[in-house]
């Protein structure tokens, strides 16, 4: 009963309208990605999402994973489907051709990821893994190391995983208990349970390489000891470059001491298996500096956590286009303001103030997410410029967007689809309609890759004071001059004049957090998540504002016009709830901590 | 692993020090019902909740309801579990004594809701449902009816539903197509389809008494074409008083033309049936006048939405204590401001300003609602008083006040369940803690009973102009009153001066809601969910208030030091939304109205 459409059309307008995608990226090794090209991609990768990857999906919520004596089954079609996607290259992409990619441009990546979440969110996790896994080993692993697995993660051929969390650790890593022991050949005992795992085991790909944080025996305390091992599940049958000759030949091609003891059982993503894993004395080969695991680690994680804010805009996406679908078809009661069409017993629930204010919420909720979502590939790609500059503006802005894109984007989908749902009342509720399925499956979103609280805390309490304030000054210096740029311009007014107050609110919010949360951290903490929804609400506000811009010299296009009226929904109906953050920033932390403990 | 303690203490409170409750049932025949005797058959019903239905609450979910044959089978245990509560009387207990109850009050009921519904919602409907069936019956059948069905409705021997929505006809009932024949005898022949019957078919109950809206042959179009009617499983033994000539002995105890021919897989609620039923020439009878079911429909209805405003507190309660549990023991990095507790590797997550701020609005999400629930519970009694003046107030406010309760527990319920996944983390998202459950359950809430939109178009469309504002007044003399009284306490203005501010604010915006919406009913209803939020904020900012002026008094109990702590977190966290819901409803219906629709 689900369908689906890529919004093909609302790319090519932000990459050709509203940004200058295909310049953005000239001067980063991609000319040949020109928007013919781009387009046939897309339009493959489309069909793919369309055609394989969503008529598994609700396959996948309800006959779920099978576990049996260690192993993971997945469930009908999926391992099919993968190796379709791997046979077709699609999921190497993004990686270099050297093994086995074209090289694509992030932009376009994070695009695509978008309908693959869309069509199949449990499945979409796994490349997305493989990839950080990719970009770590080919980043900062040995030659061996490059050598003997770059392609084959590139491919999806061989898939990764990022084991942190344990059981008594995981928001809180610097206490974790996996123990690394040096081998005199060179490499690592590695020993420890981890849950939560992603992908831990399963049977889409021949071998599974997963990176590892872990202590040595004698590392310092707390997250400062901690180093990154790549365990792979079975290990190399012949070390090319002589690198590993220490491993004895009995161990070549055997099964490493990995054993998965159990999946859990989820509220959604029936069809990702989350594991509990258990490293019995694994071989693994240390990835980068010992005691320097964390940055490596959160190298992948900043990945992953802008990918896992793309979910959010997602499933937002499809949940809006089956709930607008319903509401097209569905009959009941009468416009308010007269009869609609006669002919029938009923109008259609579009007549209705309140379902169009949940519909339209929803889809401005997603364009402007999608709109920022490109921004933030440009600025991925941008990190890779030669041009220093702006590697460091681009480095900076991600650093400072990337718990904003994570919370907000992940926040707002879970709103989206339980504003899908209503839409469709009972029918909502009930599998058959699959919105249900969208509705559980988000939710991890908020969860995993650090919770959203854990986002606001990093963007708070770091990333705008990180670099002396530079991330923020980056940020800044853009958006006050297309501001002033845009304030004699008529057709603007109503969505630059709130964008201004917006952006003065934000300054004075960042000062009296970071002044106030000098002097006292609970304050910075307690106003943290709210904070941080202000601060998406001004991203979202700044991409509305770039594209009525564009679409106010388009007077006669139906769709630049439909794009002004969603920015009025936005400045209208979104934005107006950044007088409350304010209100709630402001009132500060002692409510919260005062709050006798034993009578919570 | 979920863990439950019914909120006695916190009903004490209310019925004792907030609300004069044994003193509003004097002179409505409750005098028996004093604090002793109630604080027994409180525990007596929270014993049953928490040891019999606690435990098959996950068993329910898990395994679900079979449907075979035409015949549902309830998940194991439910069965037994359902006759315990019917032989120990506990279901009948709010009704006549005659009828096997013992006239509890609806207040005490009230509560008592609150504890079935934290421990296994599913279950907790049918009892509701039964018991609407038994007050239209008692209300309005014969005399052979009352006899014959209002015995054994009251006790649960025999299961009630209430039959409204067809395929076609949700929200619209106006074009229904279920038929009834009128026959010689008296009785009814009732043909048609409906959808979404909540508990239509089980194995519960011996038989299940169904109200069916329907329309004969020649009635009018539309609402007002709409009659009421009893349509049995199971036809009647024997008809003692001679009501019922016409029926034929064959038909006597005979199965009724009734099929269930599917249930509904939901998100939630598993082992609650969501039944597809089909009428085919069943033999009914017509309760109250003909062409009046609508009315007699909403009575069951209106009590049916308190009831599903209390599941919002109900399943925001019982998330609540499990993830306070969750946060207790689990220990993740430090106090922001030092060392909590040296000696472990981590300080308690409740030293976190952010998980505080989530447990604290969870927690003040439902001591709110609780104590609105009881004030409506009052109400309910009241609007049976023997003194005219306090039955007229009461029914007005019950009008005003039922889809705020309905609509705003519900809202608050679905986020209070999220708020507390989110605090236990990757725990929270799996079935083994209960709180995803509990996440999936509440939902429905928003949708059924007429969705959260629709409560939201009584409130603004209907119940603040009705009875030429009387509704409204009701309720503003008493709240204006109270201001009045404590603007000179300095202890209160903290409560005192927002609730003020907001009242105001409500004031105005009601005025603009009418004075718009009658020229253009566009504006009105697009600004109704807003503005029926807005007002539910106002109503527990009451509560706060009022709850705040008792505890001001008790500087040396913890218990109410610890509300007042409470009415700060209302006031400072959760009610400087109105500002920003202000705006919304200002900002009008243009930029909804004029989206053009084929760019949705």
């Amino acid at each position: 009963m689900v369908e689906y459409t890529p919004p093909y059309a609302e790319y090519e307008f932000l990459f050709n309208e509203v940004f200058d995608v295909y310049d953005s990226i000239s001067g980063i090794d991609h000319e040949e990605f020109d928007a013919d090209f781009v387009r046939m991609i897309m339009e493959g990768w489309g069909e793919y999402c369309t055609e394989v990857l969503l008529p598994l999906n609700e396959i996948g919520d309800r006959e779920g994973l099978t576990f049996k004596a260690g192993e993971v089954t997945m469930p009908t079609g999926f391992v099919d489907a993968w190796k379709e996607g791997v046979e077709a290259g699609w999921y190497a992409a993004i990686c270099k051709p050297e093994h086995g990619g074209m090289g694509l441009p992030h932009v376009f990546r994070n695009a695509m990821d978008e309908f693959a979440i869309s069509t199949n969110m449990a499945l979409s996790v796994v490349p997305a893994l493989g990839l950080g896994v990719y970009d770590l080993v080919t980043g900062h692993g040995t030659n061996e190391l490059i050598d003997h697995y770059s392609a084959n993660l590139a491919t999806g051929l061989w898939c990764g995983t990022m084991c942190l969390t344990e059981p008594h650790a995981g928001t809180d890593l610097g206490i974790i208990r996996t123990k690394a022991i040096p081998q005199d050949d060179g490499t690592y005992r590695v020993t420890g349970t981890k849950i939560f795992i992603t992908a831990g085991e399963h049977d889409l790909s021949d071998n599974i390489v997963h990176m590892v944080i872990a202590k040595t025996p004698d590392a310092p305390e707390g997250t400062r000891g901690i180093s990154l091992f790549l365990v792979p599940k079975f290990l190399p049958k012949e070390w090319e470059s002589g690198g590993l000759e220490g491993l004895s030949q009995e161990l070549a091609d055997a099964r490493n001491g990995i054993s998965c003891s159990g999946i859990e059982h989820k509220m959604g993503i029936h069809a990702s298996p989350t594991c509990v894993m258990n490293f019995d004395d694994s071989v693994g080969w240390l990835i980068g500096e010992l005691n320097n695991g964390m940055p490596l680690m959160f190298e992948m994680m900043n990945r992953e956590r802008l990918a896992t804010g793309m979910m959010g805009l997602g499933l937002g996406e499809i949940a809006y286009q089956n709930s607008l679908a319903w509401a097209r078809d569905r009959r009941q009661g009468r416009d308010l303001a007269g009869v609609r069409d006669p002919a029938a017993a009923a109008d259609n629930i579009l007549v209705h103030p309140d379902v169009r204010r949940m519909l339209l919420t929803a889809k401005v909720n997603n364009e402007g997410c999608r709109a920022l979502g490109v921004w933030v590939g440009m600025l991925l790609d941008q990190m890779h410029s030669e041009d220093e500059k702006v590697q460091e503006r681009a480095k900076a802005l991600i650093a400072l967007l990337t718990p904003i894109v994570k919370a907000h984007f992940t926040d707002l989908g879970c709103e989206t689809t339980s504003t899908c749902m209503q839409v469709m009342g009972g029918a909502g509720y009930c599998s058959e309609f699959g919105v249900e399925q969208f509705y559980r499956d988000v939710r991890i979103s908020k969860i995993w890759e650090g919770t959203n609280g854990i986002q606001a805390l990093d963007l708070a309490g770091r990333k705008i004071t990180q670099n002396l304030g530079r991330n923020l000054r980056f940020l800044m210096w853009p958006l006050v001059e297309f501001i002033e740029e845009n304030r004699d311009i008529p057709e603007m007014a109503e969505f630059n004049k709130p964008l201004h107050q917006g952006v003065r609110g934000l300054q004075q919010l960042t000062l009296l957090m970071v002044s106030q949360g000098m002097g006292n951290p609970h304050f910075l903490a307690a106003g943290a998540t709210d904070y941080c929804r202000y601060f998406g609400n001004i991203m979202l506000a700044y991409m509305w504002a770039k594209m009525a811009r564009v679409c106010i010299q388009r007077p006669d296009s139906e769709f630049h016009q439909a794009k002004l009226a969603s920015a009025r929904v936005f400045f209208k109906r979104i934005y107006p709830e950044t007088v409350a953050l304010a209100a709630t920033i402001q009132s500060g932390h002692k409510h919260l901590m005062e709050y006798p403990e034993a009578m919570m």
